[in-house]
């Protein structure tokens, strides 16, 4: 897949491709498909383009391969979501993909279906060269943030609907701007956002008071299982307390940062079994402390600060190689 | 006490009152001071408006009659505070005192002391009529919002210093943009702080990761407590749960927050025993759902969604008690 290609080129902060913005204006039926398992930024960066886009007349549809979280039902235009499998009965060959918040067609769950032109929105680090027009910014905390900017650049009114969704967007992927990536801009479009008719602590109540009782008492068993070793914290789910507390395993999202609040906590391990023998290890640490070495080292992968990898068989061994890491001050 | 009283008269958001400004201009020597107990928005508040006047070429001086909390060691010079006992110990006939983020002098745990001039500069309803100038704002979410503006007002530059101590005010006191508090102007700050060279992730940091090690097992033992009944979650803090875990008795700040987590609960009741057979309840609850009206009704008081009471004596009927008012759905 060759055509133009414009990835952070001469762009300045809050700025948008031209060449994506006059196509936008001229072309009719988005097809704008979220990742699989769509986090909020992904599904308000959709939404909210699928919004403004409609308002410019178009035909503009959102597709997810998952469900969107419960959580995310107080999105406005959330229920316009359909299965993206759908795509491919209807007729693509004048319509134009939008790939938001993702890379390429794989991640969204996308078998192979024909578009007259494909476009990727994302600020994740570049894993493909898909798509005719690519506007790919690793810096903006979120792809919301980026749907934002378009939107303007597109002359559209940012109403309130629009601002919740973007505002989510960015609330999912700062945490609510308390992590690195919240810069001084993000902060001035919140302000705008809220300026537009944004509920800060109604959307902060969607987005970290809607846990089921299932999740609370899980949370409760995970925090039971604590072991700290020096600077080392390490947790355990396992299948037994999912049974007893009736939560689902993506109820453990998260827990994994609870032990950090630990000051002299610089590495929380979190074992989650996941079969017999078998458990899927997340590790989070802050600072200088890079944990993507010692999940390279055991099989796995990830960043500096947030990686992880597959136990098969080996719980203590690798129980030990953890603690023996971490112990020193 | 008389004198020229303005409170919120004809005052627009970020305005300052101009009698105010101009007594600061003039005056030199204040004694600034903080309630007892102080939290991060008196604390940055009061040290923000000290920098600034000291900025300006003034003798600023920062007193707190409880110890500064070990968390807030990072706020820039945080180091200046001195025992507000000390004041009576100094000449205080031409200085001024300043109270922030309180009403009075008993507040502040300063006994009968005589100044030139006194000022208030809060943002909670007004509980006495102290003060000769009377800056009161119960709508602004943080007194260091208060003092951000005042700070322009009288020309002073924002250094990273007075941003850092205005930005940790603002994250304190509106759940770092969580709360209900949080408004458009609130989040414009914090994008002007952040370009005044503040790290939010560093501030979220300080404020939200340097739990002890014995604060987090009293959670631990805490969430192991809880009681759902319905709408109601209760929790329970003995005397040995902090023998055992070795945590503070103000370890306890914001656990009643976490029941609020569950979507079902929406009122949260955390008992802490304070001595033999005597109990210190803290309410709180979401949207509608009133705690006040039973905190009265059973000696105590607060707000519509926070408040709290006593109980000497009858802890089985004033548990009971509890139930069936948020029995029903």
């Amino acid at each position: 897949m060759s055509g133009w290609v414009q990835e952070r080129a001469g762009l300045q902060e809050g700025r948008c491709p031209e060449g994506l913005v006059s196509y936008l204006r001229e072309a009719d039926d988005f097809r704008i498909v979220v990742h699989v398992f769509p986090d909020g930024d992904a599904i308000g960066a959709a939404l909210a383009l699928s919004l403004g886009l409609r308002a410019m007349g178009k035909l503009a549809t959102v597709y997810s391969k998952d469900e969107i979280p419960l959580m995310f039902g107080y999105l406005p235009a959330v229920e316009d979501f359909r299965d993206v499998n759908v795509i491919s009965q209807t007729d693509t060959a004048d319509a134009t993909l939008i790939v938001v918040d993702c890379n390429s067609p794989q991640r969204a769950g996308l078998s192979d279906v024909r578009f007259k032109k494909t476009i990727v929105i994302d600020h994740h680090r570049t894993e493909t060269d898909f798509g005719d027009i690519r506007w790919v910014m690793p810096d903006y905390p979120a792809t919301g943030l980026m749907v934002y900017f378009l939107l303007k650049a597109l002359g559209v009114t940012i109403t309130t609907e629009i601002a919740t969704n973007v505002y989510t967007a960015l609330c999912i992927d700062t945490g609510t701007f308390r992590f690195s990536s919240t810069t001084a801009e993000t902060l001035m479009v919140a302000a705008e956002l809220v300026n537009a008719g944004v509920n800060p602590s109604v959307v902060a109540n969607h987005i970290y008071n809607t846990w089921s009782e299932a999740r609370f008492m899980l949370l409760k068993n995970v925090l039971n299982s604590v072991e700290i070793h020096n600077r080392l914290a390490m947790t355990f789910i396992t299948e037994a307390m999912l049974r007893e507390t009736g939560a689902r395993s993506e109820d453990s999202d998260n827990f994994v940062n609870f032990p950090i609040m630990i000051e002299s906590v610089v590495v929380s391990a979190l074992f989650k079994e996941i079969g017999p023998d078998k458990w899927k290890v997340s590790l989070r640490s802050r600072g200088e402390v890079d944990v993507s070495v010692i999940a390279q080292e055991l099989g796995g992968g990830g960043h500096h600060n947030a990686a992880g990898f597959r136990i098969n068989g080996n719980l203590v061994g690798t129980r030990q190689r953890l603690i023996q890491s971490f112990q020193g001050g």
